[in-house]
């Protein structure tokens, strides 16, 4: 944590204020760059290191706001691209926004659409940030300085989006946490794209502010996207343009490279040029040893679709096992009367038997997406309480050991 | 409820008693033979007339045994022939049975497994009751006086069901009431054919009840099937016929006709012959409409599929609607910020929108199926609540002027 705070200019950018949000710093792991912080929102405070789960077309796959609260999970994101397209943001509006309308009254972020606008089009969204993307964008129809055009992937229809759209966009949706649009630059694309790529992103970065002032209520906090690819300088630079600005928080984006090692490196070298008393949000990363990570980075907040869709696929997480999780398809559990986690103070974990579990996933019965994915839940938000009682404590390299399996 | 106790030969049965179960008929409706009834079995005590709701594969589809008990549901099902193909009776046994398997604590059902294997191979259940059978038993072998050979719809794998492995099946499951093992013929068969396949049912009625007497230890009690299809002689001997053997219960089954008048005719016919002292069940009735006839006949329980069902076709049960339910999928309710219904006291159905419901739907959203099924048990759970003080009230004919538009 060494990186004073940034003394770029401005930009001649009003001093946009969040009286109804704060960050708070409690605590700085003396061994690590890993802190506690207390992030205020109007829909309630929550302790960091935190989680935060993708309720993508807005609810958490197979689960009710109660399961997911239940579970102890304090923060969920919607995804604008998902929710523009279906049910749509206006509807949504007159609805009184995501959070009635979803019925989750604790914190929420929606992300800018920009995301799934460039990943959408050419494989998954894991490909994307992994580097495993053929540069193929088949969605997208047109990308320019003002935006994005590009085809929806339910019926056809051509939409743009661009900073002022995702804006209001994401006003009419209503999370507390709102990001900046981006261009999210394909992985094998040469320098000199991914650094014209972000210089876009910067430019957007001043046209999302530009937008949010404007009908800046307070209800709403934006962050700004850290860019720059898998290249040193850019990260930095982009770094310090980001904490030049008044946005409320930071979330490091774009490509993570190709490998653990490239993306941690990524983060420690953007770490010491982000805004030093701003929360920090890392996008989609899902394993425990992500999480211990990034957490020593000084990460703040996580999200990752990984915990809910795996679960979808028969996979339950599960603290020191090899893998971190267990397959429950596999036939090893046909005969096994234990749960996934007799510790547990939850139902879905320490009341259903394994053998239970593979049965309702042959039989394709619905309540095993409910049963897992509220356990996956439950699993990392005990994993997030343990971590920031451990920052607290100084013991995260003991906890990482209970729960990566070596 | 004329129709004094039967006096006909008992085979020379031992008079098997249930010590752990009983049945209080605690007040007869003066004005039609509605009755209430306390169900005693070694899980719990229910109050008749009770809906019983179905978990086809050892789980009512997309919700938790928390949530149905949450929903009002005092007793459910599992179907033998399901449970005997995937995932195996041996397996549920070594598990501890069905209420240890599943999590459901309360009393449960289960059929003999017959009813599927003859309705299966030819269209749907529903075709089968109603009549609209086209009489092909494409999945059925042989169906000889042993019993029936079938193929599994899973694996196309052979399996045969009789009187004797219907008994071991479902003492292995472990269900609280269990059912005797009978052919439910198709619709468009000649009398002769629904003559003859009755009196084998009798005789497999018997070989049930040896079967179950063989390993009886009182924790299981036996129900007996009147059949006879749409012909009043054979309804009336049948009924006479499992009176004069020592089950615990009754069931009405077979071929209900093709008409409602037919189906409560048919209930008419036999009602005044049935034991009347034993809890009386009814095969696969589903509407409120038809819970107000038959239990004006005296029926103190019921199944149906229909409810949770329906449920996942995006219909939600409302009290007093014409057809007695709405389809969410309908764009109506695209911009209807009104809860299902707001005088519940179950979230599902106060808590969201039917905005948001249809959007779940319309967004593949498993959720939706979550919502409306808990919600739908809770109407019907809700609906035999106030039948039940209907009857002690003496008010069975306002209330279901309030439920049954008119």
């Amino acid at each position: 944590m060494s990186g004073g705070a940034p003394a770029l200019d401005s930009a001649g950018f009003p001093d946009i204020s969040y009286p109804n949000f704060a960050f708070d710093i409690l605590h700085r792991d003396p061994s690590s760059g890993a802190r506690l912080g207390l992030l205020k929102t109007p829909h309630g405070t929550i302790e960091t290191p935190a989680y935060i789960f993708c309720g993508t077309k807005a609810s958490i796959k197979a689960l009710s706001p109660a399961q997911v609260r239940e579970a102890g999970a304090d923060i969920i994101l919607g995804n604008t691209y998902h929710l523009m397209l279906q049910p749509g943001a206006d509807l949504i509006a007159r609805m009184g926004g995501l959070h009635k309308f979803t019925g989750w009254n604790g914190p929420m972020l929606t992300d800018s659409g920009g995301f799934q606008v460039f990943s959408m089009g050419h494989g998954s969204v894991a490909d994307e940030i992994k580097g495993r993307n053929r540069n193929q964008r088949k969605s997208i129809l047109d990308l320019t300085e003002d935006g994005a055009r590009f085809r929806s992937y339910l019926d056809g229809r051509m939409w743009t989006l661009n900073p002022e759209i995702s804006m209001d966009l994401q006003r009419k949706l209503g999370a507390d946490l709102i990001v900046q649009m981006d261009e999210c630059p394909p992985y094998h694309v040469p320098k000199e794209y991914t650094e014209n790529s972000m210089r876009m992103s910067h430019r957007w970065a001043d046209r999302s502010l530009s937008a949010f002032e404007k009908t800046h209520d307070g209800t709403q906090a934006l962050y700004g996207i850290v860019h720059g690819g898998i290249y040193k300088n850019l990260r930095v630079e982009s770094a310090q343009f980001i904490a030049s600005r008044p946005f409320f928080a930071t979330a490091v984006g774009g490509c993570l490279g190709g490998s653990d090692e490239e993306m941690y490196g990524i983060l420690e070298w953007c770490r010491p040029h982000i805004h030093p008393d701003r929360p920090v949000h890392f996008l989609g990363i899902g394993r425990f040893k992500d999480v211990f990570h990034s957490v020593r980075l000084g990460i703040d907040t996580f999200d990752c679709v990984n915990p809910t869709r795996i679960a979808r696929h028969g996979m339950a997480l599960i603290r020191g096992a090899p893998g971190e999780k267990i397959n429950l398809y596999n036939a090893r559990y046909r005969n096994d009367p234990e749960p996934l986690d007799a510790t547990s103070d939850l139902a879905c974990s320490n009341s259903f038997s394994k053998a239970y579990i593979h049965h309702l996933f042959k039989a394709k019965e619905m309540l095993a997406f409910q049963i897992v994915t509220q356990h996956n839940i439950g699993v990392i938000s005990r994993l997030m309480r343990e971590v920031r009682a451990a920052i607290r404590a100084g013991t995260l390299d003991s906890l990482e050991k209970e729960w990566i399996s070596s």
